[in-house]
């Protein structure tokens, strides 16, 4: 009994963030199911303009995070609107940190504006690998996320790619916040297994929310074998881009809360 | 002896905000003499980089205003480079009102990593009519500024153009200030004589400091035919895009200093 | 007898082109249902990658267009992505005569690599209504086409604005063709009602094809009032941005049809 | 005496084209002093609106270029203005060739209109090595510019890196020419010895003069140790885009004029 209970009490401390890629249109054009997602998530990472968003489309993300309580952080690009920021291209790191200055300011405004106090910084698409792969472009992200505030979070990857990244932002006293993919498969490394590879991806949401469970609950990703791995991660992230991927976030939420994992915002989690 | 004694004392608390353009480059291209003109003013506007400017140039010439103890202001323009923001696009107050608060903030982040506060904005060329002549583009970037920092000053046109905006940010309870071209002749009622017009620009640059010590002294213009005006202008602009252009600001510094009217910057002006 | 003879020979001779923008994704974006209507068009106006539209994007317009035998236009904009070319943006003659010859140059490289003879230029948005209130504009339009391939065919609105741009096109010797929208509704002097007036926009697909069916076979619009207006025009504009306008564009290919009323691009009804 | 003669009228054939990046200014912003280098040049590659120039600028250059009777080519580059296209973008072969053809055909307008037949195309910067370095976007590049025109030449690299790029267009029917560059050492191989290494770049006209006389009369070029390596080109770059690199042409012209090499464009050099 004694032990059950405490089982029930550590599960009932268990907690995690769930953070999505949001504000993705511009102009006329819309991406992604924002509306649908948001009930579902604590962490929005909001796009500034470069490769995604645009100032109008900005000010009605961060309203509407608001309103669902979502915690807001930016989701700065490269210069590459027409490549969606999925391009490398090969910035300085002085170029780099001023970019993402830029783009973060820029988000801080929208955020200020409507007395949010902006969470976190996720790099997107090209410059997020990129910073994984070259310390110096790392060190340039880290300084310009604590230059534009000291108290933002860095959201990077979890297992050894994401150990650089975490490293030098400790460095630099700057939290930093570790994510896993439940859409993914893992190696033994704790690396993402390439998507080109069978089994890499994964679609069914039932699939996807036990994944996201036992990322939560236990810190372990599957590999294709079906082996665990230990994955360290204090957020999951989920896709809204399109109607397949909103229903896995449904089922994530639905599977945590049936297992009494509190969805926390990083800003609660890291304190 | 009283009367001269009590000029004496009050010339010398006469003082006067100069401000100019700044940071107008963009990748390989670089535009404007700042280097040459920093010496001479007490304002900087700096691009924000949608008509002009980019990062790394925000980056550097914040460094440089702060190297020269001159206060920083934004200088948020239309989404048109190839225009160079002179062009009329027609926005909607909505959209214009994200546009500056994007910018504005964008510049924050540079000021704030170098420990600069931001003094000021001045919207740039077309959008700097465009707000003059439509009282709701007017009261857009009057919110936008507000919501970015309710401590900056909004920049704008003396005479009867400018004093619609006055109204509108005095009523938000935003200061304001007032600016005169000394390159430039007026009309009876305050207002610019249209460039195209003879007599319009100046380009002799005692000539233009001529114009400078009446409006920073007597708080009067010239028209074409050289009658008197009265000015209210807290700032002189001037401008940096020409070694011709450097000469008449330093004509100016010159001229201001032998009559000992003290440049200051718009701070510590309208504190 | 013999009059219904004459009657049934006139309406097998009657020809209308029907035109449509396409084309309008960008990046990731998509934009318009454009594989659902081109069964039911004969002309495209293909962006250009500068209010909508990028290469990869025109290059797999062209193609499509060429497998259903739609003739391919040029559909150039103003430079705004974020306005999608809708704000008029005040350009110079010369501008405009350059940024028009870029754009329809653009598109020609994909024609000829595709094998396919341009047949058109519409200009978009802001820019179709600027050439029309300016006639300064309207030359320079008129000259980049001419530019470009003076057997190009300029499009342009019917009705009394449209007059002056068809008598530039004349006296240059360029061939014009009028559009007429049947989802519109038509003032006594021939002008499309105001958008925001009531009754100015029809969206009831059997209401929009059977304007489509008088403009085609009568040469006649109606007024809100439901009054007979004569308009000439030699296409019709439909819209494919919805599930909704689709259905127009089926609905008013059907009714064309069913009048025998043969759908026939502009090249050929212009032979 | 027969010798002396046959070697002279030998020399009286020898000849050589000169190519210059120009046209890349952008709005307000100038760049490279084309008019001081046109006299000495006989191919331009214009830039056309992606990594610099814009519509206004390619019309004047092409323009400028007839005028000096030097022959028009286009310079595509990747779409970054921000980075002067000298940043490697990591596009797939597809979106490239879409981007060459594009930019091709938007210059392309500006020659027909101007009774010019484009000459060549030249990639520009991180392009133009990215297109040595891998062959498959070397072919997309090849294939790109002979959809445009299958008459245009493609100008690469001389040495073995060009090698590859030159059997691309062969196996396509498309006509190549290979440049040097006379301000520039090359290692044994026939490659350019990297920027940062000592001795690779010249900057004495003098020095560069000589380097291109070599290059055009004995078909080699130095080593950094003055060791003479065999270069196969049929054009030399020269730059723009200072007093002393245009010193530097000057000086070409001279010893090439003194040398009786005639300057000559690629068009009647490869007829």
């Amino acid at each position: 009994m004694v032990n059950i209970q405490q089982e029930q009490s550590k599960e009932d401390d268990l907690q995690i963030d769930v953070n999505c890629d949001l504000g993705e249109g511009f102009g006329i054009y819309t991406a992604g199911l924002d509306r649908d997602v948001m009930p579902h998530i604590t962490s929005a990472n909001v796009a500034c303009g470069w490769h995604a968003g645009d100032p109008a489309v900005m000010k009605a993300t961060v309203k509407m995070a608001s309103k669902f309580k979502v915690r807001v952080g930016a989701h700065p690009g490269y210069p590459d609107l027409m490549g969606f920021g999925r391009r490398e291209m090969n910035c300085s790191p002085g170029d780099l940190e001023s970019y993402i200055l830029y783009q973060v300011g820029a988000l801080q405004a929208f955020c200020r504006s409507q007395n949010v106090k902006m969470q976190h910084v996720k790099p997107h698409g090209a410059l997020y690998h990129a910073v994984l792969a070259d310390p110096e472009l790392g060190g340039a992200l880290a300084r310009a996320v604590q230059k534009a505030d000291p108290e933002l979070i860095l959201l990077t990857l979890s297992g050894p790619k994401g150990n650089v990244m975490a490293g030098i932002c400790e460095e630099l006293g700057l939290r930093v916040a570790r994510e896993a993919f439940p859409d993914r498969a893992y190696n033994r490394d704790g690396t993402l297994v390439a998507r080109d590879l069978p089994g890499a991806v994964l679609e069914d949401p039932e699939q996807v929310a036990k994944r996201a469970l036992s990322m939560a609950r236990d810190g372990t990703a599957l590999t294709p074998d079906g082996e665990s791995v230990t994955i360290e991660a204090q957020t999951l992230c989920v896709h809204g881009d399109s109607p397949a991927a909103v229903e896995s976030v449904r089922a994530i939420g639905h599977i945590l809360e049936q297992s009494n994992i509190r969805l926390v915002a990083l800003q609660e989690l890291l304190k």
